[in-house]
């Protein structure tokens, strides 16, 4: 069986304010609609395809290469929407129909969703829960075998169906055949003007197809994005909901309520996280690390037992049992080996360097290779650029660099060569010797007193 | 009509455990006293006279400069401190009576207060609130015509008002000419020695004017401060709702919960704002802008699609598509362009950077005209300070400036001038000149070795 | 009397899925175990065995010194755990058993627990509390004289028993005489084959011993530890506690949620913390501070009216109305006179700064004791490594270091020595001497074209 989701994502969402289209805010630094895609994905859903609308081409970039897309050039409901899809809709498809502005429903929900729609036998099967005050919800009424029989709106029910407290997610599950066939009998004959999905649901029962309600969904789940404010309410929720994830995991969150950490990073168990910190993107930490306060790694790997103060790595790797800050900035491309110290304001870019090594502060690695048991000392620039093109310099194994000194690239240092303090290093060095570019020092007596005499003239 | 405030800011505080008195005290980065001022002035005050008392010159040189100030030496009460406002108080005035310590009233609940009090022709009316529980409150008895009967307070009041539920909020509207009458007639003579506000009413109705009571207030907006504990409940409070305006005016912020922004601040939509960051003063962002984590923006002006990353703003403008940080420092009168680059360890004062110029790295611009296209390398240090005076340089357009160099001011960089890297320039460099200010480089070779051999020995 | 607490600490916490035992596990930056010594200490308690049994050793060596130890290798209940520290209950102790999981118990309950105990001469004395819901817990039965009757399990209690929503802390107070006598006559004859320490209160009861129950504890109290969330639930109620503290004594927290401060700190009133701020170990902040946002301050010292920007301080001191960052690193055995200025981008480690002195931007100061009144330009690195030894540098009153000049130790600068732009100053440089080492500068007209049309070439 082909299960293929229909995500409704072609709204603007007027009420956020903004240029940009309302499925394409993040959450938890995913775009709600990739947050729909990829929940769907990993509950089984084989393929998706996309209703856009407003603002179509700058969503479509967004989304996966091998999304599916139609198009919802006007909005004329729910119904109408998935119409735009039919094309897509096989026979022997089960359809899942979404929407892109709840990122909110989980995995498991729409997994037993999925199996309660194949167990039953059922033609559609609609998504459910109970809430305290129902008002305003679509309610779900059922028959005597406790399959559905129909969705009441707030503005059609009656006394006792208003008592109704279980209520219609806008989440279903369809047989392909029977949504087609339905989907050709829905007109827009009320109102709005407007061809509701519910309607599919009304046809099949008409035709003596059994459809089914799931009540398992929490409200929580279903909650809709239509502002920042509610934006920024689905963002906490979800923040929690994953840091609660790596708690139970044996990942220590010191404060949960101040730590961000984005929905696929991995972290290793007896790690601490400190409050402020932000782990973004494809990221995955090692056991036994500490992350102190207000670091920020997105898209890097981080080893076993290493500790990371303060700082922001983005795009990089660092090994086992390694320091690196506070203040240090890992640039794209930098990978730090082991038992490395990356000490405070120290700046790496497009680089490696060796384990036991050391660039302890005040200085910058752009576009180097630097080897093992190599000391860097403070201050040292690898001037990788004249202006026109950027160059590479290569620093090998058991080095030293004396402070404030300038590598000019492309340079290399052989094993154990040595530059003096504050030296502009522009050719070669030996293995094993001393490279020296300063002046001597020269001192003037009594320049302190003329000088003084000078200026207050 | 002119619409005057007594302000009531006279008390110590001794809660608070300070040496200033209280309603110095800031919330969201104001004094609580000047919040009150300036809700007062949004809702149609015109002139302002606080009432002083402990430490009146730590207030005064807080108030904005034209503050009328009456002196209450002795605090003898609500209706002694309102006669010390005596000579300011004329018949034609209407007069609102505020408490300098309840910094979250709202400007629409008290322009609402004065609507009511004036379409009612009004003498006097209190604005009032109901609770869940009213115990200790004064309770607004009101009459047939639901006007205000009288306010009775808890000790005073019979079973029947204990049961009341709306309270006094402490905030009032006067006809001057009826509060100046009626404050000539209250008197102490009760337990405490004090002259209370409320008897001017009891005194209004004795009179048979009518007097209002304006149930428009939440109970939040009155909370007053007495301790550092009810401090941080009211910045919660605060900023929580200057949070939640810039979120409904499209701006989004990634948790509410650690997001400081100052009540002045403006911010345009689509921007984003990180966690943990602080906007203060007179600062105003732009559209688009990314304003990363931990970042602290002081009096300073964003413009579009500028990405803030990790830094501390001062008093300086920034243009459009520009990125300062992580780890950036702009101090008063840095004056930054449109798609400029200041980066990590970069610290800019009292400097002009023309468009498209980059300091990409730890380097300190400092008192300095920097042109267009320029390019500063790492570590490069603007030498403003001689011991005793400082001094500007200025840099053309195109010019490159090598790494590690120093400019020691004055001293003028002509257009494409070339700074070789490591280089102390004391003189002007006319313009394409390269200048270069090093010494050769010397290699020693085996000298490591010998090193080696002479530590050890 | 010898006051003596058994804390039962032998337990691994599988659930916590930590390489590390249970207790060990830090809350606001302290061990839980400890914790439990700490504040039983503080409430009269003399001397204190820890019942240690999973990966004992790694406990031991994080308890204080002069901890006694008793070894619980196999878990067979309360009871069994208590029997192992037997040798140190002596007959006229009275013993106090606690968990070592309970971080939050407060001082001034166990200090009326322990009056209670004693005045009213009890053989054992239960804390207890009083909950909403007690499904699960064990009842307190008390009898006609109010004092304990029995404990009932949830298991064995009857109707009327269930109801009582009075419920067993699991924290005593023995007579050291009773416990021994009643520890030797309990069994393991039930379900689990455990050792019930709750048991002795039976055995006294029926030997007549009077025996009580103080309901003197909240349930937020008792909270036991047993997995990361509840370790996170813990540190958030133990930080408001920390927080509320500091306020009630005059702090200013900004925002209570985002403030880090550990239990042993202490700071001065009127002083200003800022959101994002921790505070660690043995730290004391004096009065009038302003501790700004993201600072991280750990076992130092900082004067009055002083002001630290986002900045990290671990193991210092830092004087009066000085003022450190933005992003400065002071590391440990930095001694930051009075009136200095550490600007940003600048680390200090081992050295001392003397008043009104300097170092404002990008420079190191390490090895090193600078005196007053000296100014540290922009770029300065006190060169203290030669790749096998580290030396000590001196710079005495009034000097003036220039920027990007490198101090190679050891040497010193008399006082008001004067070292220019750009210098690696290796020799001692006199009393109001000019030091200088560099070349001078040379300027190529017209290299810059030439240089671009050899590039293009």
């Amino acid at each position: 069986m082909n299960f293929k989701a229909i995500i409704l994502a072609a709204g603007k969402g007027t009420r956020m304010k903004s240029k940009y289209p309302k499925v394409i805010h993040k959450v938890c630094g995913k775009e709600m609609v990739n947050h729909i895609i990829d929940v769907s994905k990993k509950s089984g859903v084989n393929d998706t395809v996309v209703i856009l609308g407003h603002e179509s081409d700058v969503v479509k970039e967004r989304l996966p290469k091998n999304s599916m897309i139609a198009m919802q050039t006007e909005q004329l409901g729910t119904g109408h929407a998935v119409m735009m899809a039919k094309e897509y809709i096989k026979d022997e498809d089960t359809i899942v129909v979404l929407c892109g502005d709840t990122p909110l429903i989980k995995e498991e929900t729409l997994k037993k969703l999925f199996n309660y729609h194949i167990e039953n036998n059922y033609h559609a099967t609609v998504l459910t829960t109970k809430v305290e005050n129902p008002t305003g919800y679509g309610r779900i009424i059922r028959d005597e075998n406790q399959d559905l029989l129909k969705i009441v709106e707030q503005k059609d029910a009656k006394e006792d169906e208003k008592l109704v407290n279980e209520i219609n997610s806008g989440i279903y599950c369809f047989n392909g055949k029977s949504l087609r066939e339905s989907l050709d009998l829905i007109d827009n004959n009320n109102a709005q003007g407007e061809y509701y999905l519910t309607d599919t649901i009304k046809i099949m029962r008409e035709k003596g197809h059994k459809v089914g309600a799931y009540a398992g969904s929490t409200i929580e789940e279903l909650m809709g994005v239509n502002s920042r404010v509610e934006l920024s309410r689905a963002e906490d929720i979800m923040r929690r909901r994953i840091n609660e994830s790596h708690m139970v995991n044996g990942v220590t969150i010191i404060d949960t309520n101040s730590t961000y950490i984005e929905s696929d990073v991995k972290i290793g168990n007896d790690t601490i996280i400190y409050p402020g910190v932000m782990l973004s993107g494809n990221t995955k930490i090692g056991s036994g690390c500490i992350i102190g306060m207000n670091s920020s790694i997105t898209n890097s790997e981080i080893g076993n037992d290493t500790e990371v103060k303060n700082s922001t790595i983005i795009d990089s790797v660092v090994g086992d049992n390694t320091t690196v800050g506070p203040y240090a900035y890992l640039r794209p491309k930098s990978n730090i080996g082991n038992n490395v110290k990356i000490g405070d304001f120290v700046e790496v870019k497009n680089a490696i360097i060796g384990d036991n090594s050391k660039a302890s502060h005040l200085s910058y690695i752009g576009d180097a290779s630097v080897g093992k048991n190599v000391n860097i000392g403070c201050g040292v620039v690898f001037v990788n650029y004249d202006g026109k093109k950027k160059f590479r310099s290569e620093v090998k194994d058991g080095a030293f660099i004396g402070s404030n000194s300038n590598l000019v690239a492309p340079v290399t240092i052989e094993e154990k060569g040595y530059i003096a303090t504050g030296s502009t290093i522009t050719n070669d060095v030996p293995e094993g010797a001393l490279a020296i570019a300063r002046q001597r020092q020269v001192v003037k007596e009594g320049w302190v007193e003329k000088k003084n005499n000078k200026d207050n003239k």
